[in-house]
């Protein structure tokens, strides 16, 4: 059972836009036992997107178009779509009613010919209902592969995923189960890892597929399966990273190898520990408390955070006095030490991390080159700053100092 | 001259991450007058590797790839390339002096074998400096195509593409000029839109595309065109769009009809009007704040922001009074209005944002629903909230808060 998606719109090949669609779909079909082979991405061009179709219905069973159902002219997947199966389109008075309940309710206007026009479906197809959006989901089949368009708006295309396509393939094949399962190390070199796990990685069994996902400071190790017991997966799969645990233990980035992102382990510990964080954040402009807040239930162990961007707030409302930063500068260990103690004081939590550097692409008024960032903890026990010099565009720089600050307090945690 | 983009790694096929690194290949190829009109991702699997590149040697004058080039056995994309152009593996030992030097700067340890096969590259290759890791580009041709592969890890591959990739193109192919213009609209769907703009739409010159980008309350329209003089083409895009300003005056997002994101038009009208925001986040979490501050030179209009995540933060930091939460709730207008009012004293800036809602999966001790979210602004005029109930997921509902808290203070900018 496999299967291939294909992405449509000029938008995708102009890098205006990155296509997200694709991970989430692979991701669903994954749960149920689907495995994705290949993910297409074509221009708004009709003979384009034919070609597409007949090469992928050569490989896949399955195969998922998202883009080009709108109503106006640069939208040509359904045309296409129909030209491919050689169908025409009718009307579907289901989709009609649809389309007019809900120009209703969001604009309370009648419905114009462009919108009368998503309720011409091909003859031929299984109308899926898309409850956010005026372009139905269409599911048609050619020989035997199984071909689904939808939308490529994200949220009216996981609506109809969750709602209607995975509900269909669940009911229409028979699929096997895959399973994977990640741990998350850091510290050490992908290589060096491979040659810590080099007899165990050869004794794996064949049919346990291992794959090193490198980031920056940490690999990830994913193990994946496919079989008829799920249970039987898990165990074997569970069972071979228990054999490697012991190797690992220096490295595990959170003592517990569970596939958890940096900002959920920490959660977990916090939670677990019954403790508290805030963030006095600078040059990370608020990325740590939106990344930290991303986790559900994270409220239990986060306190806030202050974005203090101007000098100002960190004079007024994190009282890092004008002194301080006159005499070390606004970027320097001993500011993001005042920063890191005056938050864990005003949120009255037990853990506080604060940030300031230059981002870029200018230096501002600061003394300290683009790059340069300090990262401050503050803990029950004290306090502490480090300092990082990282290479890269503004959003890099946001991007370490963020991965950084998260392994800081993790450590520390651990 | 048209280019395809290969993408390889399991990781993408099972959805665990997003492939970001084709959209920023295909913007920067763009900037210098090359198409991309195809965009594969294929697993880590030799015979797959090999179909793909031959499929894309007949279409494309440029392929370009990423992944696979790691040290580690699930690599396999170099052994693959090797085949495809019946070449065998050499020592490079420029490579293997870089891969040296780089293990000696960030592990201060010697390299092992593994290390050292990154510096066995194809014959026929010439090789491109990876900066930043062991991996280095190949670039190889095989009858009049161009292909040429790069490590996958995003800030190697960027670096790679600016320093080597791109010059190198520049210096071997004659392009012409690529021209996107994208200007955002808001409040009107997109087929009304496409309604208002057909007389336009239709007199369009052949050479001139137009796309209709729908978003989440909002519609973008690019124009592209490709030629030889980079001037003409730009005076005929902005031409086109000249004549639809007047029929857009009341839908634009920003009074000036450019290709701006959000917060990019907020920043730049407070900086023109020499005005600051802060802002008090909390079913936000922070994101608006990050957001803005991915803005370079937003410094000069950012005083900060409080992500007052704690009802106790609300309190004690932002000064919102026990009584009132009591009374209305902490997710209600009058709490949301007072964070406002707040954050526009405390930061000492103009204006002031907040959000207060339940972004779920649960209402947590809330007394409202999940999707409930009040959005204030305070302004040197007064204060005022409005109320949003959003469909979806903590993820989405998120997204939208922030979106919405855009338009809230762009629309009262403009």
């Amino acid at each position: 059972m496999t299967a291939e998606i294909i992405t449509i719109g000029d938008e995708i090949l102009i890098g205006q836009i990155v296509d997200t669609n694709s991970a989430h779909i692979a991701q669903e079909l994954n749960k149920i036992g689907i495995s994705v082979h290949q993910i297409t991405s074509v221009e708004d061009q009709h003979s384009h997107i034919l070609t597409t179709l007949e090469e992928a219905s050569k490989r896949a069973d399955i195969v998922i178009l998202t883009g080009g159902l709108g109503p106006t002219k640069d939208d040509v997947t359904k045309g296409a779509f129909c030209a491919y199966f050689e169908d025409v389109l009718v009307r579907n008075e289901e989709v009609l009613a649809q389309v007019e309940a809900l120009f209703k309710k969001i604009n309370n206007s009648p419905i114009s010919d462009l919108n009368r026009e998503q309720a011409m479906v091909p003859s031929k197809a299984i109308v899926l209902n898309n409850k956010y959006g005026t372009a139905p989901g269409l599911w048609m089949k050619k020989g035997a592969t199984v071909f689904i368009a939808m939308p490529g708006v994200p949220f009216e295309m996981k609506a109809l995923m969750e709602l209607e396509v995975i509900p269909k393939l669940v009911r229409e094949f028979k699929r096997p189960f895959i399973f994977h399962k990640t741990i998350r190390t850091f510290g050490l070199a992908e290589s060096a890892l491979a040659e810590r796990l080099e007899a165990w990685e050869n004794s794996l069994p064949k049919a346990i597929k291992l794959a090193y996902l490198p980031g920056s400071g940490t690999v990830r190790l994913r193990l994946s399966g496919k079989g008829e017991d799920r249970e039987l997966l898990r165990i074997s799969i569970e069972g071979e990273f228990e054999k490697i645990y012991p190797l690992l233990e220096d490295i595990l980035s959170n003592g517990l190898g569970e596939a958890e992102e940096l900002p959920a382990s920490v959660s977990r510990l916090l939670i677990s520990k019954k403790q508290s964080l805030s963030l006095a954040e600078s040059c990370s402009g608020g990325e740590i408390a939106a990344r930290f807040t991303k986790i559900p239930g994270v409220s239990s162990c986060f306190k806030g955070g202050l974005v203090s961007y101007a000098t100002q707030a960190k004079e007024d409302i994190l009282g890092v006095s004008a002194g301080l930063i006159a005499s070390h500068g606004v970027v320097s260990g001993q500011v993001a030490e005042k920063m890191a103690q005056n938050a864990r004081k005003i949120f009255k939590s037990d853990y506080a991390l604060s940030t300031t550097g230059v981002a870029g692409p200018s230096k501002g008024d600061s003394q300290a080159e683009v790059g340069t960032v300090f990262i401050g903890l503050a803990t029950p026990q004290g306090i502490f700053s480090k300092k990082f010099e990282f290479t890269g565009n503004r959003e890099q720089i946001v991007e370490r100092s963020v991965n950084e600050a998260f392994k800081i307090i993790l450590k520390e945690l651990l």
